[in-house]
C-alpha cells in the first residue's frame, strides 16, 4: 500500500511528478476484447483541461498508450499510458522552495518524507488527476458496453461573472459537485458491493476523497439525514445502495471541493525556518478548480464501479 | 476483495452473522510485544452495549482470545477474538423472509448473492460491529503506547425525553458523530497517509462509511467550504490533514448516521413475490443508533490510524 | 502481507498456536450457494491425523464452523472454522524454553519478534496445516461441482518396516509428494493463472513451499529439464502449463520434504545464553511427516486452483 | 490480482508486449532518499542483452526515468522506467498467427483472452523480463545500502563449443541457477519473512518460478533431502531460512530453467484450426537461455528481499 494504486480487480496505478518527464497510468485487469482508441483517450483529457483565461497552464496533454491494446482492442495485459510534460516553468516555484503555501501539502510531504519535488507541488500536484482521468476513459468505455453511464456536475455551477471577480481579487472559490452513475436497461448495475468493509458507498467515498481538494461526501440524504425520522427517511425513493450494495436504481452523492489553495492575495505562510513569511504565489492557477474536477471525480466512480462489476462475476457459483 | 478485511499492515477480518454461532475478528499484522488483555476488549464491548430499555438486544457479549496473545503480550500472529451468540431470538425474524424490510439490505444482498440468512439481518446487522470494536480495542492500545488517543461523540446528543418520545412513536432518530484524534506529545501523528489514492481522509471515510447506516463524512470546514474563498479557508488553523498526510497537529471529521431503519410504526415494504405488504417490524431496536456508533467510530479510526502508523516506517530509506 | 493470508478472491486466513486455544481458519469470497457440511471438512482433517503409535499427539480435531454457512450453504460471508486444542501437553516444552532446536524456527522467530511461544512451536508448529486442510475442503468442494479434482501421493512411499527403524533410532525421514490436478470433462480447467507475476506455477510454489518443511518444488520435467534439448522436451506431451497458464490438461508437479526435525536422538543445539547444549528431544513426533503433508499438499493446491478459477470470469469482456 | 504487480511494500508493475511501443515497470513503494542514477539501471540491463552471435534481437534498450526521482534521489513516489522497442522484426511472425508454438504460452493465452498478440509471443515474451531488471536494479542499489548483495550464477556454465554446437543443430538447452544472497556485515538480513503464507523461501519461489522458463526451485539440500535422515540433515550447516524466516546467515537455493523452447529444427505444432502443422521457427532466438536469465533471477531476489526488508520495520512495536 504505497497508495499509488486503486481498484482489486480493475487496478490502476498512476504516476508522475508535475515538472517531471511525463504523468501517466498503468490499467491492470481491464478485461480483453474491449474496443479503445486514443480518441476515447483524448475526448476525456479534453473535458480536464483548463477551458479560459482563467486557469492554469494549459499543455496540449497529448496522450500515448504505450502496451496492452493490440488492433484496436484491450488484449488483457496492462494498458500503459504516458502524456508528457511539456509546459513546465518550473522557475515559477523557485522561491517556494523553502516555503509552505498555506493549505498545500508541502509541509506534510517534507514531514514525511524528508525529501520533496517543490515544483509545481510534485506529485501532490492537480496535475496528478490526468492520469486518473485517462484510466477512467477506459473504465468508462467497460460500463458503457454493460449499459452503465456515469454524468457528473458542478452544482450550483458557477457563474464566469463571479470567476472574473474572483480572479480580480487574486482569490478563489470552492463547490459541490454532484455525480449520478445511470443504470441503464441491462440490469447490471446491482449487486456492486462487498460487505462489509468494501461496501459500494465506502469505495465511493475512498475513490473521491483520494482528489486533491475534497473535503466531504454525502450519499441519499446524506447530512440532512440527521434530522430526519426513521419514519420519513424509510419514505424516501428506493435508494442506489442498501448495505453498502447496488440495489440496480441509478445512484447517485454529492463532494465537496475547497477552494483553491494557491491564490495571487498576500498570505502568510510557514517557511522551512520557522519564520512566518509573506508570500504571493506566482504560476498559473485555477481560480474555481471544480469544474475541472468533474471528470476526475467521473473517472474515480467509473474506475470503483468497474471494479466491482467485475468482482460481482465470482459472488455466486 | 471479499470484503471483510480492513487495513494493510494491521489488518482486520471480521466474520459472524447475527444469529449464527458467534461474531469475531482476526487481528494480523499487530506488532509483536504489545500488552493485551481480555478487559482491554471487555471495556470497549461495553461502550457498545445497548444501556437502557430503548435498545436491542442485551446480549453480555463475553470475548474469548483464542490465539495471537501469549503471558499477555501480542506474539506478533494472528490474534483471533470471537463472542458468542447467546440471545437469538431468530422466531422474531420469521415472517420476514420473504420480505425486504425499507432501508434494509435485505433485497440487495438477496439480488447478489441469491440467497440470504435472514434472521437479524445475517452478516449486514448492526451486530458487526461488534467484531471491529474488538479489533479497535487493540488498535486503540498500539496508538496509546504512541501517544494517539482517538475519541468520538454524538453532537449534538440526543436528550432521554426525545428518545422516549420517539419510542411512543414506534420510530427512530440519526444524527452525527464528531471523531477527534488527539496527537498527543510524542510527535507521531506526522506523515501518516499514502498519496495518492490512500491518502488518510480517504481511507477514513472508507473506514467510516463501511459502518452500516453512515451516510456521509466531512473534514475539516467540510460542506462549509463551498462557500468559502481560498483566503478564508486558508486563514483557517492549520488543518490535522494536508494532501492527504497528519501534519501532526489534531486531526477531526464529521459523520452522519441515518435514524435505525427498524421502526415499529406500520410502513410498506417489498415483498419477494413483487406484492407491496404493510409491515410492522418486531424485535429490539434502538430508537436511536447514533450513541452505539460512537465507539464503533473510534475502532475504525483507530485501526486506519494504526494501519498508517506501521505504514509509516517505510517512507524513508 | 502480516502472512497469514492466501488468495485474492478465495482468501483463507489462518490462526492459531500449538498450544494456545484453537486453530482454525477464514475462507472469504467463497461465492454463494455452495453445499458444505461439518462432514466435509472432518473427513480430511482425519486424513490429516497420525495413523499409528509413531505419530505425534492424535487430537480428536472436532471442527467448528462458526459462521458463513446457513441451512447447509454458503452465504457468500465469510466461512470462520475453529478447532480447540484439547491434548497439549505444554511441559514436555518447558525444558526448550531456552533452546532454538536445529533446523526449527525457534531461533529466527525469537530474532524476529523478540518474543515467542516455545511451547510446541506455538505458531510455527505443523499444527497450523489443520487450518490449511479445514479451507482446503471447501476449496476442493467447489473444484469438483466444478469437474476439477486432486490427489496427492508420497512417492515412493514409506514402508512401516522402514518407520519402525528409525523410530527405534530415534531418526526420522523426508520424502517427496507427487500431487495431479485433474480436468475432468467439464474442460475448466483452462486458462487459470495471471500473467506475469501471478502464473498459475508460481502461485502453486508460493503455496506450497509455504507448507513448513517443504525444501523444492519441480513442474513437468522439472531439474531432469535442465540437460534436455530443447527438441527433446518440446516432443514431450502436453504440459498441464504453458507460459503459466493452464492448458485444460490435467497437471502435476513434485514437492520435496525435508525429515522431521524433532528427533529423539542427541543433537547439539544452540541456547539462547549462546552456549552449545546436548539435547533429545522429547514429546510426540512423527517419524516421517511426509504421509500426514498429503492433504495438506491437496489442501493448498485447491486453494489455489479455486482462486484462480474465480478470477478467470474476469478474463473478458 | 491481475498478476503484473509484485511485492506488498517495494512494489513493482510491469507493462509491455514484445512487439509493442515500449516495455516498462513501476516500483512504487520504494523509500525515500535512495540515490538512484540512470547508469544503475543501464549496467543492469547491459547484463541481461545476449553477447554474441547467438542470440535474439539485440537491442540498445535505453531506459527512461519518467517520475520518482528529483535531483538524483528516490521521492518516495512511483518510480516509472520505460525502454522503447525500436528493432522488432514483425514480420518474422507472420507466419505463426494461426499456429500454437511447442512449449510456448501461445495457445494458453488464446484460450484464456480469446486474442492475443502474437507478435514474439506479446506479452508472454522473454523480453518481459526487461522491466524486472529495471526494477531489481533499484532494488538492488536499496539493499545494497543495508549491506545485503545478491549474485547467481549458472551452474554448471555452458561452454561456446556446447553452444555453437547446439546452434548448428538448430537446437537449444537448458539449465540451473545458483543464487546467493549475501547478509554482509549489517545483520540486517535477519528476521526477513511472513509466517505462515508469505514464508521467505515460498516469496521467493513465487518470484523466481514466474520467471518464463523456470520449471523448479529448491533451497538449502533441497531434492536431496527426501533421502536424507534427519540425524543427518540436522547437522548440515545452520540453514540461511528457518521456518520461512531468514537466520542471518547467507542463503541460497537452485532453480532450473528448460530449454529454449524456440528452436530452428522443424517440430510439430497445433494450428489454431486443430490441424497439425511442421513448423521451423524463424527470428532470432538464444539457444539457452539459461545465461541471460542470470540477472533476471538476481532482479526478482532482490525485490522480494527489499519487500521483507520494509515489512520487518512494521514487527515489532
Amino acid at each position: 500500500m504505497a497508495g499509488n494504486t486503486f481498484g482489486e480487480i480493475f487496478k490502476v496505478t498512476t504516476f508522475g511528478e508535475s515538472h517531471g518527464e511525463a504523468m501517466g497510468c498503468i490499467v491492470d485487469g481491464c478485461p480483453a476484447g474491449l474496443e479503445i482508441s486514443i480518441s476515447d483517450i483524448e475526448e476525456e483529457l479534453k473535458r480536464r483541461r483548463p477551458n479560459s483565461a482563467l486557469g492554469s497552464r494549459d499543455e496540449e496533454d497529448k496522450p500515448e498508450i504505450l502496451s496492452g491494446i493490440y488492433q484496436g482492442k484491450t488484449l488483457g495485459t496492462p494498458i500503459a499510458i504516458i502524456v508528457r510534460n511539456t509546459n513546465q516553468k518550473s522557475s515559477d516555484y523557485d522561491e517556494l522552495k523553502e516555503i509552505y503555501r498555506p493549505s498545500h501539502a508541502d509541509f506534510t510531504w517534507e514531514a514525511k518524507y524528508g525529501f520533496r519535488d517543490h515544483r509545481g507541488g510534485g506529485r501532490s500536484s492537480g496535475r496528478e488527476t490526468l492520469s486518473r482521468v485517462a484510466a477512467g476513459a477506459i473504465a468508462k468505455k467497460f460500463l458503457l458496453i454493460n449499459g452503465i453511464t456515469i454524468s457528473a456536475v458542478m452544482t450550483p455551477s458557477i457563474s464566469a461573472e463571479k470567476l472574473e471577480e474572483l480572479k480580480k481579487e487574486g482569490d478563489s472559490a470552492g463547490g459541490i459537485i454532484h455525480c449520478e452513475v445511470k443504470a441503464g436497461t441491462t440490469g447490471l448495475l446491482v449487486g456492486l458491493g462487498e460487505p462489509v468493509f468494501d461496501k459500494l458507498d465506502a469505495r465511493l467515498a475512498a475513490a473521491i476523497l483520494s482528489i486533491g481538494a475534497c473535503k466531504g461526501i454525502e450519499f441519499g440524504a446524506g447530512f440532512s439525514s440527521a434530522n430526519m425520522k426513521g419514519s420519513e427517511y424509510n419514505a424516501l425513493p428506493c435508494s442506489g445502495i442498501l448495505g453498502g450494495i447496488s440495489s440496480g436504481k441509478d445512484l447517485s452523492f454529492n463532494a465537496v471541493f475547497k477552494p483553491t489553495p494557491s491564490i495571487a492575495k498576500k498570505q502568510k505562510a510557514l517557511a522551512k525556518d520557522g519564520s512566518t513569511k509573506d508570500i504571493e504565489i506566482k504560476g498559473r492557477h485555477d481560480v474555481c478548480i471544480v469544474p475541472r474536477a468533474v471528470p476526475v471525480v467521473e473517472a474515480m466512480t467509473a474506475i470503483t464501479i468497474a471494479d466491482f462489476l467485475l468482482l460481482s462475476r465470482c459472488a455466486r457459483i
